[in-house]
């Protein structure tokens, strides 16, 4: 049965037009929101989507708002989908305590422990649900979808695309969290979500789903320099990890920037052009 | 005397920089921020520099946020700098009551009323003062300026922009409020800074004054008309205004497009590359 779409806002964008809606998850069991770039080809024609993950903190209209997505994606054809980064208001205890985990910090995965299996479940809405509804509302391909993100979005776009490759035909990522189980940052959420036994956590660690899922995909990752996280995103980490198993890996670090809108906004134009070029051929 | 700058922070951008500094400055004899972003060709060459003035409720940071100007710039060498809208703390009552007037909300003019006369002379601030404290500590040449800016800064980039023909070599405007005296949202700012005679608020209204300062310099505007503020902004009363002299006046309308960033990061770049020509013949 089609959802039933809310639009919160609509945007005239580089002759497209930026949307922010919500609609009633099945499977997060509460209203999630996301927002969505159509660009001009849209009007006549079905194009390729690229899912884009935020960070922690953000919600679905960062990107949207900073990283000047919209010109590249007008230029060449891309839907952009971003969704937002947790189910939010679920009154669990301690749901807004801290920015590494809760509201705002879904990390993209599948919660097993309660309470946050109730709604918790970002796997399975970013992989099954949403491309349906984007699918049943939007002119968009159904065999040309790619995943990209920054940062926890970044680990999601790694984690999601890896563990998918019938479903994504491109990923990259931004400064991403590449090996959240060796990362300060990702512990809490790691335990509160999946609880202790860590073996388990393998499932949504970049470095080690790597080793597990082998295909030919190319893979694009931007690192800054200047980034003050970089000991907990662990780009290293991913890069041995790619080379244990002989897969392909762009890494690519640049001196001088941060963890930042600013680095994103620089970067985001050859991403979306590194994704054009696997969707179209 | 050169005044000292402090950096409030930096992030690489486009192979340049982005940077936010304050001053103590010495005509609103108050801290007053700015932010800059130098493109790459400022590492080995001066070059011109285009200022953007921000709308109401701004700060110096959210045109470099979410304008995606950098992109831009850097292509066409030009350095941006966007002054804060107003100073900030001065303990003056009702500074921060209302949106249309106080802090977010200098209106680009020097106060002749108490007490927002001793703070509040941002005509001076950014005709006057920043450009010489950017001439002495950024590389930019000293006879290439223009100035633009949105809503309450497309006013103030019209106003400065033609009273001062010997400054800027181009002028340009995002959904400016064009006719000010003729619009809601701007009485109560005028009335406290410059007193109840009506007169003297025609040197702050743009179609006013480009009746008086007649010269050939381009101009160019652009409005949205999906803009929920239009009957503020006035622009048809502008356009009357410059018919009326004789004035050249490039006034494009869009369908589709409102007051926000969406709308400005769309048409930035048109508006950069206008401002490169000007500066650079």
């Amino acid at each position: 049965m089609m959802v039933e779409l809310k639009i919160n806002s609509r945007h005239g964008s580089f002759g497209g037009t930026v949307g922010f809606y919500q609609y009633q998850s099945h499977v997060c069991h509460c209203p999630m929101r996301f927002s969505v770039y159509e660009p001009p080809q849209m009007a006549n024609q079905s194009v390729p989507v690229v899912y884009f993950l935020s960070g922690l903190t953000c919600t679905e209209e960062n990107f949207m708002a900073k990283s000047g997505a919209q010109r590249y994606a007008a230029e060449l054809g891309l839907c952009l989908v971003v969704p937002d980064t947790s189910p939010r208001d679920r009154g669990i205890t301690d749901e807004n305590k801290h920015w590494t985990f809760g509201s705002g910090a879904g990390f993209y995965m599948d919660a097993t422990e309660s309470p946050w299996s109730d709604h918790y479940q970002m796997y399975r809405f970013v992989v099954d649900e949403l491309p349906q509804v984007i699918q049943e509302h939007f002119s968009v391909l159904n065999n040309s979808q790619s995943i990209m993100g920054h940062s926890m979005g970044g680990h999601g776009a790694l984690v999601l695309g890896l563990r998918n490759p019938d479903q994504y035909r491109a990923i990259s990522a931004l400064a991403p969290i590449a090996n959240p189980i060796a990362s300060e940052w990702t512990q809490e959420a790691f335990r509160l979500y999946l609880g202790d036994d860590q073996t388990k956590w393998q499932d949504y660690d970049a470095s080690c789903v790597v080793q597990k899922f082998v295909d030919d995909r190319p893979i694009l990752i931007d690192q800054g320099l200047a980034d003050q996280f970089l000991s907990e995103l662990r780009p290293e980490a991913f890069d041995s990890a790619c080379q244990s198993v002989g897969r392909s890996l762009t890494l690519r670090r640049h001196e001088g920037y941060d963890h930042g809108y600013y680095f994103i906004s620089s970067f985001i134009g050859e991403h979306l052009k590194f994704h054009a070029e696997q969707l179209k051929h």
